[in-house]
């Protein structure tokens, strides 16, 4: 059976078709550029493997999810202007014909973390999936099902408390400042210090800043969705970041709820290379084909 | 049908039973007193009613709702010392003989309104209720199921941004200080002002402040569940606090997700006289003898 994976990012579009058993066979990329020709070199890759039986399609925000909404497919208020208002789904459906399920970026890699949990035999029955990156977003598993309400989740604009060395940074979201992608994502490095976050050092005190809002995005979670798990991938996101992070959670609940050991609760996508997305959409291709 | 409730709140239990229609036939309260002798006027109270076909207890907590968990049906790590370790459904399914559904006040409180909102026809998949006194809690209901993970949700234990004229009180929260209960809940009056709630003016800018804070327990939960609906309870709540809260939230979300007309969004209970824990409960056991 061959399944396929779109994933729709900002800056790029990986396109891939894979077999039952989540293997990528096939893979290419090309920058978001022009919806119109972007779209159409996506269709033009799936044309290429006429045995397709299902696609999912992992894609930037907002975008409509609900199936009674006459615009369900599309991506909506996008900041990116050229793609807002773009019907997305609907002429990939039209020129493919094959089933399609259509989900945000990050629930998309939110359930292949779940899959691959399950493969693995863990005992999970619910996982979040944040990435902080570019921005900052996250989506969840709750009982095998993605969340979702009467949109999918934006859960990188909560706010938090600031930490005391941190007052006087504004944050960088452009509609609300200093909510937790204001204050965490990647270009906050060159807005707070003016270099590139890569060019910071893994000892600078911002990263110890970054990791209390981070552990707070945890204990938000921890105290709503109670979940398994908490998985953090994206450029920020390293295993020495993820140190810190832990340390500010367990200080913060101050064992007011039972969590699972911390290595395991708050982790690193099992999934290696950014692939959580891409065996997320295989699975959910295959659902939506068995459907 | 007869069917039981039990509010079993920190300060006094409310036992009720009720007919098919949720209509309370009888009902009875006490003081949350030593255990043993709590649970026995409990069980006396029911046994006077011997046609009963069910019971639903809403508990304060934490409470192990696993039930897989060897616990299943205690108050665990309670602050209130007498309770901790205490199996409170055990007795009482014991004397009893019926079917108990078990869990947390604001479980129940959520299911109660979501469950009158149906009864109203409100097209409303998704719901959550908070109270704001005593403590702050929150419970949700998602599709028809009330939330639970690992455990139930703890949503009055996230942090929030500090108010600029806020800054210096710290919190009465004894696990975490100034998380949203240590800000909000009503015993933070006596703690910031001196005084008893009640007697604290309507035009006392303490409710501006407190509005900015559970505005962002809002914002929390429209990023995260997405719900269609809020709920708000407790003796801190009031229709003129939440004019606050809406104005906050509208300020706070800036458009960035589309949600319902605020005053139909962010509400008062439905169920009048603290009355949506009771009905939820009645439903609740109505669901648990027709399993």
């Amino acid at each position: 059976m061959l399944l396929g994976s779109v994933e729709a990012g900002g800056t790029k579009f990986v396109c891939a078709v894979g077999d039952e058993d989540y293997r990528i066979l096939h893979k290419t990329q090309f920058p978001t550029d022009d919806p119109k020709e972007t779209i159409e070199k996506t269709i033009q890759f799936f044309q290429q493997f006429p045995e397709l039986q299902a696609l999912s399609i992992a894609s930037f925000g907002p975008i409509e999810l609900q199936k009674n909404n006459p615009n369900y497919g599309f991506i909506t208020d996008t900041p990116k202007l050229k793609w807002r208002q773009t019907d997305f789904v609907g002429p990939i459906s039209k020129a493919l014909n094959v089933p399609i399920y259509f989900t945000t970026d990050v629930n998309a890699s939110a359930y292949g973390e779940y899959v691959t949990a399950q493969l693995y035999n863990e005992k999970i029955d619910s996982l979040v999936y944040y990435t902080v990156g570019t921005g900052v977003g996250g989506g969840a598993v709750l009982g095998g099902k993605i969340l979702q309400g009467i949109g999918h989740p934006e859960m990188g604009h909560t706010f938090v408390k600031r930490h005391p060395d941190d007052l006087e940074f504004e944050g960088i979201c452009p509609f609300h400042g200093d909510c937790l992608e204001g204050l965490v994502a990647g270009p906050t490095f060159e807005a707070r210090l003016g270099v590139n976050g890569a060019d910071v050092p893994k000892t600078h005190e911002i990263w110890d800043i970054m990791a209390y809002y981070v552990a707070q995005a945890t204990i938000q979670q921890t105290m709503i969705l109670r979940p398994n798990n908490l998985v953090f991938g994206g450029g920020v996101v390293s295993e020495e970041f993820l140190v810190k992070v832990r340390k500010h959670f367990k200080n913060m609940l101050n064992e007011y709820v039972h969590v699972p050991d911390l290595k395991q609760y708050i982790q690193m996508p099992r999934v290696k290379d950014n692939g959580s997305a891409t065996l997320g959409n295989f699975a959910l291709a295959y659902r939506v084909q068995s459907e």
